[in-house]
């Protein structure tokens, strides 16, 4: 009810600040037997850690992850897993100067509106760092999907304004921004050097592609999959616009051009991005979401304390350029989560199904 | 858990199907001795009837709503409010020919994956009728709003390719688009009429105010407001794609130009739509989303019928050419839902914060 | 969040006041292609009608049920079912004078406190009449756990100080008590007539029988089987206690007598009552309730009126001398709700158990 | 949904097996502001540890808790509250004989039956050693109930068949058995030694008694108070059975022996328990339950092996000889989780009663 559980059959809460003793997320609901190890969940977040990419921040994250709780012998047991990671190399003296201080673009202002007390240092538990409890979770998610053969994967598709213009699966993996398309990576890269440079940030778009989803995931009127999923992306902090299959796009096509043909061998176009009705239709679904620049800049700022008097302000410390590409595993996490939520609640109903 | 319930405090289930016996919600959360009469839910309903704006459906849907319970003497009692919508003038024998066939665009195909029995009558429950419970429950969740002096407005920011230039408030309810722009509604009207004949559909951008807000509603980490918007507005059949502020444009700005400064009166401009880190800031939210053309076409369309064998088809019967502006009221009522809801769980954390 | 929907699978949402137009259910999360029809509902509703068993109210309840939605061709199509009751033969006149006076033993004065307003006729929301939803919503259940051949069976066990001495199944069905004793049977009508021509009421004890459960339903730690039963029961408006297997018994026992054997053929003995740390363990579930006497009574009463002035008050009016019967098949249907919930739940675990 | 969260607007999510890592709890939902320590947390702790009382098992669990995050400079920040408890002294050889046999009382059958798989160490997830995470979210609770002046209480009634004859408050804290009456504490402890050396275990009762709950709180229909109590309580692995107010007594009443009068200073006797109609009324709280034997004796017992084929068992190792005293502070603990959700729950309404 406090908005730090998501899912409803897989079920994740997550806990922890940026600069607090640790960060954690407790899993309820991953079903038993499914092998699990702790390589397995650091793998993914060491993905999601600095370094990633050009213009990351240097901060040494360590991120070591232990499981605590919920697997037996290397098998999950039914019962509620629990992930830990402690927080270390914590700089909280930099942030001394932010106590009293909004931040434009961060949430330090509403924080303070709603609760009357923050945790200012690093952003609190509003800080970007509270996403290695979502990837952390979104490892244990895709060891469920992987049971059934279905695969989540996000790359870049826009940074800075140099967008992709062909898309080659393999390079994904081969460059810093998990960018489908060499040259652009090039381009990025050389677009992120100049922005770091002049103290400023950069936004892009990022795609998230589900290959292997059978049909029948979803429920209908509120809890569609694309509302889910919906719902699962807006939560990443940066995010500030979701669309799937054709999105924006279907605001100017036709019926006609909208709608996929069926064949006998299935839907001959994917303009839906995989679902129909808020359930999926055995198609790759497709999503796409837009991720703002990073607040934390050096460049000077206009802002209020919390007297609301004017303060002219400059953030020095560590800080990424670009959101993208640490935010493509996060992106990749909520989705896993989502559709293995929803696999289990189609589970329970395939079951039901009587004769 | 099956997808029909909306909501945490202010939590509203919907039921019916498209040519059933009656539609409804009922709404549970609703706080004590707020005065509700069933003209005031009517009207909501009258706005999303068919025959609102050009190229509308011609079924007489009457509509009328009755109140079952949880209101006594003309004001809410705190308990469950049931609301009941009877149909009338159903025709479901012009889908008889449908009963085999899975129409494009539509859910038919994905029930029947994943129930393996639908109710083919006019989409069932997938059908666009299923949202008068949504307004209906929509109506009551502006009452509450009301009493915050808070307000939600959606109209036509684009339809079939023609945007709107300008943006006069007093417009939005001298058209029958809801379009801002008395100019581009004349053309919109225009362009409905063509498509209409071409036995064609189109598609459409609208936007939602929400004029009133305070600062802090909306809760960190997976239930952060635009989440929770995004969930409810994807949720409308029609929706696949969401914003909020500046939206997919953020991809293309800078930090130093999508951060909104802070000024002793408050946000100097307002690309965040209003929220910041998940929590209302006190500035408007502004959200836009884009809507699908109406699947239902007379225009010949490849498909399959139950046995996956191609079949051709033209839909005829009576069908809109879009769902602007019929789904300007939906999206109102489901953004009104999601802000009711926040309201009252920002009040139990209000009254929470103890000395 | 408000208190009227129950389970999570398998959820129901009742609505409705005891004088208001209608009651209802609506279920969300039958799972599709069951068999149901008006006639399996109706005949539930029948038996928690008056006039079933002596002392009981003559007030005219025609409860006949209507099916709204949910059900196709017979069968259920996996989308909600809702369920309507109009209520008939409303006589309300008859609590104009109980408008200002808190009833003793009702909840007048805690409806009051809580909403500041209550629809003071018949006990509105509070009556036991809210019960019909509870029996139709116990119907549908009763259909899944069929599939499973699981049943649930109440019977009385104590009214009014008479208990049974020996249970003969068959008897159950044969009086008006629902009484596995026909020689307590006999007793229990002679002391409700005793009690109807003093103006008082009785209380007793109902036992609830689950038979055919298969091991494995129920959650661990918080949603333990006995846990979700023990919530079902106790939010009947007349329980006050509710025990398992040995129940209160367990105070003096041993743990060598206590514990429940096991060999080869399984359980020796059952004071468990069929649950073993939460999960239902392969033998008959046994559950017994406490049931209060009705506390609307003919005797003169001291209470106050909502000035909190001393009145004195004799409730007229057609009462029952006790809930039960009446109350038995409201004990069925939760119990019935609580593990089609929980087998659900179940399969969605067995189907998720990979190998 | 898995069963290890309870509570809505103060919502906890244990975690944690008797014998792995570390057991500990989420807590989300908590108010900001609060002054929150970790000795407060540590004092209940330790109420629940061995040690407490004759009889109790030598297991030396330090259970020594660290707040890992929702704490902020001494105060909650309105962010989830994580609590780590390590597991030390943790001797899981002794359990490697139980691997393949079912032991009787225990859930070690029921948990193969569900899962395919069991911690088999000390009872896994199902060992009592998983209310430390309860225990210590209930001191956070505990501290919401303070700011209104609430206070829960809960001591021993009964203990292997020897009751409680007058009720002195100051003796509670006095005895190792939080026993009201001294002498009958002499005799529980006699009682306790003397079935210590016949290696069995005995049973009890304990009241829990709620001071200083204002009227308002519980909501109708299913959230009744009583019910959500009846739920936490039964949860509690070794409850199995709870009654309120006068509980199965009731049974044998008259209605007018039972209903409590009204007059101008409030309710004139309490048979009620503190609750009418699922909602507080202003009285006292009182609450039963009934504790079984501690399932592990050393005496022989039969059971089978996971092949089903009859073993004979002695349990040796540390084992309680009762529940009865270390419960009580976990049934304290789980009346205070109810009362501080329900309390947050009324203050929404409250705040939401507009004029």
């Amino acid at each position: 009810m406090a908005g730090n559980s998501f899912g409803t059959l897989f079920r994740i809460t997550t806990w922890g600040e940026s600069h607090g003793e640790a960060l954690g997320v407790v899993i309820d609901g991953c079903p038993p037997t499914i092998d699990l190890s702790v390589e397995e969940i650091q793998k993914e977040l060491d993905r999601r850690r600095p370094g990633q990419g050009a213009g990351s921040s240097p901060r040494k994250e360590g991120d070591r992850v232990e499981i605590l709780s919920g697997v037996f012998e290397g098998r999950t047991t039914g019962t509620p897993i629990s992930l830990l990671i402690r927080n270390e190399d914590v700089d909280s003296g930099s942030y001394e100067g932010l106590k009293d201080v909004f931040r434009p673009g961060h949430s330090d202002f509403t924080y303070q509106a709603k609760y009357g007390i923050r945790d200012y240092r690093g952003g609190g538990r509003a800080s970007a760092r509270e996403t290695v409890g979502r990837v952390a979770a979104g490892a244990v998610a895709k060891k469920i999907l992987a049971q059934e053969r279905m695969e989540v994967t996000a790359y870049t598709l826009e940074l800075g304004g140099i967008g992709v213009k062909r898309i080659d699966w393999e390079e994904i993996g081969r460059n810093d921004f998990r960018c489908p398309d060499p040259d652009a990576a090039k381009e990025m890269e050389k677009k992120i050097e100049k922005v770091k440079l002049q103290g400023d940030s950069i936004g892009g778009i990022v795609e998230i592609l589900v290959r292997g989803c059978p049909p029948g995931l979803g429920e209908p009127v509120f809890d569609k999959l694309e509302a889910d999923l919906a719902k699962a992306l807006m939560s990443i902090g940066a995010v500030r616009g979701v669309e799937i299959g054709a999105g924006f796009g279907v605001a100017r096509m036709s019926g006609s051009q909208c709608n996929d043909p069926l064949g006998s061998m299935g839907f001959e176009k994917n303009d839906a991005g995989g679902i129909l009705g808020g359930i999926s239709n055995g198609a790759d679904i497709l999503l796409r979401v837009a991720v703002k620049p990073i607040p934390s800049i050096r460049l000077e700022q206009r802002t209020v304390d919390q007297a609301m008097r004017p303060v002219s302000l400059r953030i020095e410390g560590r800080h990424d350029v670009s959101a993208i590409p640490r935010i493509n595993p996060v992106c990749e996490a909520m989705v896993a989560i989502v559709l293995a939520d929803h696999l289990l609640r189609q589970k329970a109903q395939e079951q039901g199904r009587w004769k």
